[in-house]
């Protein structure tokens, strides 16, 4: 089956500006693009979608950074700041979630994210065979990880023995799966690895080819926790765990990092992955992104997880970031919308370990967002400022469709792969069990 | 013709918590509300919207701070700071616009509110009877003031003194008309507004019982105007003018406004209308809003035109006032949701001199917002936490309808009162017009 989408407009986070023309998909992936000269005749196809000049493809967004079946949680303890907010109301909870409550969770966060443009998320969570049968099940891609933390003893295993072997059956079972599903290492965070043992993990990621998905710096606590338990700099952290001589490695949030490490140390292997608006959320602070947009290190952009955003919306997610950064530093010119849309897009799926993907160019995957553009707020929008529309003026209620592999996953409102009514039902049901004493 | 909605979430500003019930609305007010009781029979009517429990009502957004036919001016001038954005893109083309563009433009932000939620905004611009009869058009409430500014003769006669006689014949005109417009005195700002002239604005406003629409201290380069050129302070500014005195003052922006004025001054008469989008976007700074929470002051929430904002979508703007305060502040306990919906509503009702709307009460007039609730980002919503879910997880995709005056002025996508394509194609040409050379 081949879909053409004819007379649109086409824009990545690589082009300077947008281009009108014709997309041709078949098995999957971009077959043709015909662009610029709209009198040639567009290439036959079983499907037509008729942009008629008023629709817009974009690569589908990639969240950089996620726990999706959070969702069961959104809402509890708010106002918190984040460690009394883990403490006091999420890890109680978190603490009754079954396998089958994080299938239901996941899958109520992936109509969440279809319907607002996302095609790939990255994923740390616990009971992770769940979220990727829910990612494989709707036809989404996922980046899934283990959160490996240090515990006690379960049946006379270390906790984090067991969470490393747990991650590492997940590789076995689910990486590469469809091509849907990549699995890296998820150790959580520095006050939750101990120091050894992160290098051992570490260790593996290397010996297996295995990307990392680690916390690092989301809050000012950790700075201290470094500084004063593990007696050493967070740059120097970073150094001599060798996290970052691993490929594949993402940072979320990195709040704290200091962008002077982006020329003191060797970031190529690294991409920060942004949480604006959580770290607005629970008051953890505000990174820097500009200091860090001309640093050799990659940058994507996550939500979070629902429980501290409260959306997974990454088209809200831009435009927030856009914004804040220009409040931020007092420069309107920062944080500008092609950056954005690339760290939303191309960024994100490079971090997750997919190739081809991200971006709008022949060969690559069919993973878009259709975007209608026949809206007041539209008005004005051509070739050379789509990209300023985008970001600052649209939102995720522009969205006509959203498309992994060529299939559309969320059409008009429906989603033509999963029973939204039932997985509803289900998540409703799912956090009334988990909230009840 | 009477309206029930049957069995729907309602919420307002100043209920502690959302109430479960039913709603019957005839001519164009609120009839009766039952709530609590989902046993009780609901009233009879001729119209019924079934709820089922998967719906909320709140009052439409009140946007305190626009200039709606700006959004004609989208995107120009992106990442200019405020003033070079003024002088070298905004006002050559604003130069060149016309009743009829006004008009059209107008009509197009008006589109774009209705879609966002909003049912009655304050505008300040030129032109101002096609703002009022494209409100009155559409049927949207609008509290509009023609921008009082100094500037070379027109005809013979200083354009201070033509613009304020522009503002006064508006208000002959328009004041009151059927309920919808309220007509203020718009002096634009402390630079552009010589003092003594603005101590005769104050002045008329007294005289004849208008509320004022003022912008002040948006940006810092105002705080030095007013120290170098005025050679007072900035309070000194406010008692001096006398504009403390007048009921119904708004005092747009207020970025560089000290808190402290709230105990010093009596500031009982006064709205600041926050605009968080514009201001980031511009890079204005970030008005201390919870240093004024606690102050006796009206505060309200705007957009500022789409200019700068880019949109015109107040649901939006609660979201970013609710999560930039937590980051700036870094207290997640800042800008709770149920001030910032007031904000949003009642606040601005108040401000733009309208009685009796803003809140869902008996009696008062039934300018509504419908939202779906059937979503999966409100799996877990309830009486006592749908403040935190319409401010954190919800956007104006969620929006079913918007009523004013027990009116569908949109509805499922539709405009019953205008024609969306016909505003569309005009607002298109006016664009292209104004931006040849």
């Amino acid at each position: 089956m081949s879909t053409l989408f004819k007379d649109v407009f086409i824009l990545d986070g690589e082009r300077k500006k947008a281009q009108r023309g014709h997309i041709l998909v078949s098995k999957g992936r971009i077959q043709t693009i015909v662009a610029s000269d709209m009198s040639k005749t567009p290439p036959a196809a079983d499907k037509t979608i008729e942009g008629g000049g008023r629709m817009a493809v974009l690569p589908g967004f990639v969240n950089a950074h996620s726990h999706a079946a959070m969702v069961l949680l959104r809402g509890l303890g708010e106002e918190l700041p984040l460690m009394e907010w883990l403490q006091k109301k999420i890890w109680p909870v978190e603490a009754k979630l079954t396998p089958e409550h994080i299938y239901w969770g996941s899958l109520s966060a992936i109509l969440e994210m279809l319907a607002t443009g996302t095609t790939c998320f990255t994923d740390m969570y616990f009971e992770m065979d769940g979220v990727a049968k829910a990612a494989v099940e709707a036809g989404i891609r996922a980046a899934v990880c283990r959160g490996i933390v240090a515990g006690p003893p379960v049946d006379g295993v270390p906790k984090i023995d067991r969470s490393i072997e747990n991650n590492l059956a997940l590789f076995e079972r689910w990486h590469g799966r469809e091509g849907l599903i990549t699995v890296q290492l998820g150790p959580h965070a520095p006050y939750t690895v101990p120091f050894e043992d992160m290098k051992r993990v570490v260790g593996i990621a290397k010996e297996r080819g295995m990307g990392i998905h680690f916390h690092f710096l989301e809050t000012e606590f950790e700075l201290g926790y470094i500084k004063n338990d593990l007696k050493m700099t967070p740059d120097k952290y970073l150094a001599e765990t060798g996290i970052l001589e691993v490929p594949g490695t993402t940072l979320a949030h990195g709040v704290w990092m200091d962008p002077e490490w982006g020329s003191t140390l060797d970031m190529s292997n690294v991409t920060i992955a942004h949480c604006p608006c959580s770290n607005m959320k629970l008051g953890s602070g505000v990174m820097p992104l500009d200091a860090w947009l001309d640093k050799k290190v990659g940058l994507a952009i996550g939500t979070d997880g629902a429980s501290s955003n409260n959306r997974l919306d990454m088209w809200g997610e831009m435009r927030s970031a856009a914004l804040l950064h220009k409040g931020i530093t007092r420069n309107s010119a920062s944080a500008p919308p092609l950056d954005i849309l690339r760290m939303a897009t191309f960024e994100g799926a490079r971090a997750a370990g997919f190739a081809q993907k991200g971006l709008i160019c022949e060969g690559w995957v069919a993973d878009f967002v259709l975007v209608d553009l026949d809206q007041p707020h539209y008005v004005g929008v051509n070739e050379e400022n789509l990209a300023n529309y985008i970001v600052y003026s649209g939102s995720s209620a522009d969205i006509k469709g959203t498309m992994v592999n060529g299939k559309w996953l969320y059409k008009d409102g429906a989603y033509p792969t999963v029973d939204k009514d039932e997985i509803l039902r289900k998540a409703r049901e799912t956090r009334e069990a988990i909230l009840k004493n």
